[in-house]
């Protein structure tokens, strides 16, 4: 099972989704939680993944937006 | 690990977000899957529980709004 990658960025919506959704996952999966806020480097690449607000989920080119924290134009 | 719900209405967008998820969850959690189209009488129980529009994935309270399909008022 490939790594998945959880892009957040410090606000309540995103950490209320983060505790909901990685609780739950398949423990086999290995999941990578990227601080959009504390590295702002990896705005581009989040946005490649077609990430357009956070807290968001990626895997295997599948992105899962989760409530709404912040739109990632707001992140720059 | 209780159960979990994930309401949609089949949509694209949420047939697409229940593959993605449900291949990742802990095999350990079973989820109940509600169509509200076919079942439009658990519309009200889904709004209890919070849910806004669908998909959308329901556990111990928590709800997940993944991506955005359709309204739950327009499933009405």
């Amino acid at each position: 099972m490939s790594t998945a990658r959880f892009y957040h960025a410090g606000c309540s919506v995103c950490i209320s989704a983060e505790q909901t959704l990685l609780n739950l996952l398949d423990p086999a999966l290995k999941v990578e939680v990227v601080h959009l806020g504390e590295q702002p480097q990896r705005i581009a690449e989040a946005e490649l993944a077609g990430v357009k607000s956070v807290p968001a989920f990626v895997h295997d080119d599948q992105v899962l937006h989760l409530n709404f924290g912040a739109s990632i134009d707001d992140l720059k």
